[in-house]
């Protein structure tokens, strides 16, 4: 019943197999599988996408009758429910399969455990909690998400050396080099959705989209200024920009934007605008579970400021403004000492095309929806 | 005389040699050197301090007799004058050495390529050139020095992630981590002297030491606003103390300093204080060639503004402040559009007990003395 190296190498196949699906699997979270005769691999599987094969019928189809006296690597806990397919647990116990090494429980309620418990009652050797450090990484998103119905935010800043996003007049243009911004606009394929403010569509009229993926657009626009013909519109499908507005918006432009099929939401009002917690519960409602936020200070320092940030995405460039006119990167947090700091962790920098890019966890006990 | 991969391999032993005598050399180079016999190491040499032997003399001493044949990697081209010790090139050649292969011409104009012209009308073989690269950043203090007559200035900033120094309260302990803290300290080694404004000691009365190293301690104080108890006296030795300020402060003053044997140094002044390129100019004169700034936002950005700042040493602890009347930790530069910022390049970034060590080169072209 105890895990062994071998099973920590197997595991090791499984995650990165599980990688293959990142940025396409929402709301299901990312799952590899391999199955293994004799010392070897004879299958791999893995969730490609939300209503394809989870990963353990996409290893087990390919297996066919040689799943019969497997072992199985799995890096969750096989569904235990009809969902959109039927419960992965049945099909690996008709399958034959003699072991299954599971790398962490199922956080989904519907499962959390049952599939464990009927695999044993069905013959099977069954080992859990193999490489849970990195499983913890890799289903950050999906664990949030099923433990508080909140989605999983990363909030990106550009900023020079001193924390600075724009030159006292205004001037912005750009800050990181156009390589790390390229790099950076492709790291939305691993998100759902897209939240900005409405300032920064005002100033610098972004698209906010990516290659090869419909993401939805999200403004925060509490009396809906933004321009009909915003480049956000050009080219998105029904229902893919979405206008978080608030009832200070006059009901003729809420009315003209439907019509031309843009989802307007009506949201409760904070002090800074739109009640972003409200809206990311209505964003995880929809199964959007990882989300971006490209927003400009006040918007990145609200959404800190009420424990909404999981993440932060950090691209610093080797510039200095040196001026304390100049707009810092966040803004609304102002803590009076700095033991009274707003707590983060790296996780990670590398130097990326002449910038650095740095990954910080938020240290704070999440909200829930 | 063409150079190979062993000479490349033998020069980088050399290499680490000289960054033995890292922190101690000045106003010398560093400098290794390695002997070489039928393809192996009979002797290596280092330069350990300003008026002890040479590198060369350190490894010829230790060959003896054996070194007559034998083969010399030097990281910098032997002397060519008379100094504190006997001009090395004489006794290279007088060693009977066979073949010197050289990293880089010495920039020091009593020498500049004379040493290598002797070695070869004295039959020697003399190859030049090897390991350049990795020589101009070992080298880079002395080479400004020898070409400008400037120290090398290396600037310290501990900052939050999003570039503040203090509170708007002004409360400022700490932002990094005691060990990040410590290791700051600690690197004050390889530093000849520190440069502090007089708001810093002031605010936080700092010792500035170092274990290990008479270091020379240098306050910028216009109007001599430093008080006669600050810890910075304590337990250091005459002249260790320079307080550099203008005529703004009283005569008495001064007087009263000097019977306590702290040097005052009566400097030009500019707008923003003390002519700190005027005093760098001295402190150069005096043999310290390796400076570090350990000020606030206004000597730091003054420095950099007039050009006087190589090296940015930045620690950034995983805190915000978000605030935008928090102390910026930079002041002065103020271009007025993102391309006319202040142009820096990344040499390495490093986690460092739960903060961040970067390290960044300013880009500009060195001022004269």
């Amino acid at each position: 019943m105890s895990k062994t190296d071998k099973d920590i190498a197997f595991m090791r196949q499984a995650i990165a197999l599980a990688q293959k699906g990142r940025g396409r699997t929402s709301p299901n979270p990312m799952v590899g599988c391999v199955l293994v005769k004799a010392g070897r691999v004879i299958a791999r599987g893995w969730h490609r996408a939300c209503g394809q094969d989870h990963a353990e019928i996409d290893a087990l189809k390919k297996a066919g009758t040689a799943s019969r006296g497997a072992e199985m690597y799995v890096t969750l806990e096989p569904c235990f429910h009809y969902g959109r397919t039927p419960p992965c647990v049945d099909a690996v116990i008709k399958a034959g399969v003699r072991r299954v090494v599971i790398g962490m429980v199922d956080p989904n309620p519907l499962t959390a455990g049952k599939s464990l418990r009927k695999l044993r009652r069905a013959g099977v050797e069954v080992c859990c909690g193999v490489c849970e450090d990195e499983l913890l990484q890799l289903n950050a998103a999906f664990i949030k998400y099923m433990t508080t119905g909140l989605p999983f935010v990363t909030a990106k800043i550009a900023q020079t050396l001193d924390g600075r996003v724009a030159c006292r007049g205004g001037d912005s243009k750009w800050i990181t080099s156009d390589q790390t911004r390229e790099k950076s606009r492709g790291k939305r394929f691993l998100f759902d959705a897209i939240v900005t403010g409405v300032n920064t569509v005002l100033m610098d009229n972004p698209r906010l989209d990516v290659n090869g993926k419909p993401l939805v657009k999200v403004v925060l626009d509490s009396s809906l200024r933004i321009p009909l013909k915003a480049r956000l519109f050009d080219a998105t499908a029904d229902g893919q920009v979405i206008l978080a507005t608030t009832r200070k918006a006059p009901a003729a432009l809420i009315t003209s934007f439907r019509q031309r099929r843009v989802d307007v939401i009506v949201c409760p009002r904070t002090d800074s605008g739109v009640d972003l917690g409200w809206l990311l519960c209505l964003l995880g409602k929809r199964g959007l579970i990882n989300i971006l936020v490209e927003g400009g200070p006040k918007v990145i320092g609200s959404a800190l400021k009420k424990g909404l940030v999981d993440r932060l995405h950090l691209y610093v460039a080797p510039k200095l403004l040196g001026d304390d006119q100049a707009r810092g990167s966040v803004s609304g947090l102002m803590p009076a000492k700095i033991s009274r700091a707003f707590p983060l962790r790296f996780l990670g920098v590398e130097q990326s095309f002449g910038d650095l890019f740095i990954e910080a966890e938020v240290l704070h006990v999440h909200r829930n929806c």
